[in-house]
């Protein structure tokens, strides 16, 4: 039975592109489903809600078991396939992985308001809010701290469930041209150079959906 | 060695409330360790701050491992307690579970806006945007779903992680007077006549420190 992922568009669903990162990072073999988001065609969010009563993607689909919500997939995943080490296996680091993680899935509003991911918009700043930049800042010390810890490249070594966590924020730093440190870039092209990584970011430059809202930003 | 939690107060630290209920719930000992909130004092975020370097309640510290983050807390807390049951046992329940706690982890940002945690406040109704009621409406589906189709009277059958991921919700609803379908209140009866609840409550209206700014609403 073949896993299946239910996702948005590439080039704009961040919380998509994490568990589909989290997958072919690791090389887990699945089936994607894309559904373009926020269309006019009301069958679209018809297929979302199909496949999960939250409404949202991203899904994941196992024989009988649904799992939604991209932190929580991820967690299917890493008892599914202890193999792919998804978590750190030192439980000290383990707790560390996912108190970023999960603070980095309920936090940092002002970063995503102002830099929505929209891997096709052109490089170039924008204004940035004392909120959104307070932000970075506490990014880009979580990053600095995991890989003066843990050795990098990755945050805990080699890619795992942190590194697809933090993945939307990767390109929403880089098409949004924020000045970071140089050990803050050094992981982003860590990031952006796994093959995993520029797959997804080709497949988004090849869709021609436009979210007119994202747009503007 | 024992497990320690930093947590604001409880009259007003809805993300605090998650993991304490997670351990008082499951009866895991633990020391408290409360440092109020939004105080003119910098002392007290300097204490948050000496444990996490997220600056952010709730922080669990168990010997030289420390978790931060309610969500990262609860699964650290399931995976060092086996015993305790937070999560089901059954995949299927295990993957329904997480995906609903990571729901409420990342979303419903109008009804946490308009109806914040105040265990003080009088019982009196609020006008809701229609985010905020989309919101309700979601979370009654949620609740409903889980306890038809696993039993009640609790999300998952007994008491666990679930349940201390949307405990803080429901001291919301009963705050701010939402209407709610009859079994959304027995839900919301069950939680808050589970003892270590009402402990919560009890502690938090024993509490004399003030939030202007969360009194205003
Ligand atoms: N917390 C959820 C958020 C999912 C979410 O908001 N997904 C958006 C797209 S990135 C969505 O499905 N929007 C479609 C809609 O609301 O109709 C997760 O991490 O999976
Ligand atoms: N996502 C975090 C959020 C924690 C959070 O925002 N805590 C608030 C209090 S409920 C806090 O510590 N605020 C103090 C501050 O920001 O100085 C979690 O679930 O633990």
């Amino acid at each position: 039975m073949t896993l299946k992922l239910v996702i948005g568009n590439k080039n704009y669903s961040s919380w998509s592109m994490r568990p589909w990162l989290a997958l072919r990072g690791c090389d887990i073999a699945f089936e994607e489903i894309v559904v373009p988001l926020y269309t006019d065609d009301p069958a679209d969010k018809a297929r979302i809600v199909s496949h999960s009563p939250a409404g949202k993607v991203p899904i994941l689909v196992d024989g009988v078991i649904t799992a939604w919500d991209s932190l929580a997939i991820i967690e299917y995943l890493a008892e599914r396939f202890p193999q792919a080490g998804l978590w750190p296996s030192e439980p000290g680091a383990r707790a560390h992985a996912r108190s970023i993680s999960a603070e980095m899935h309920s936090g940092f509003p002002a970063l995503r308001n102002e830099c929505p991911m929209n891997l096709h918009r052109p490089v170039r700043p924008v204004e940035l809010s004392a909120d959104a930049k307070a932000n970075i800042a506490r990014i880009e010390e979580i990053w600095r701290d995991c890989r003066v810890r843990y050795g990098g490249p990755f945050l805990f070594g080699r890619f795992g469930a942190a590194d697809a966590m933090f993945a939307p924020v990767v390109t929403r730093l880089h098409t949004f041209a924020v000045p970071v440190a140089a050990e803050t870039r050094a992981y982003m092209d860590t990031m952006m150079a796994l093959p995993a990584f520029a797959a997804w970011v080709k497949d988004g430059l090849a869709e021609d959906w436009i979210i007119d809202r994202v747009e503007k930003v």
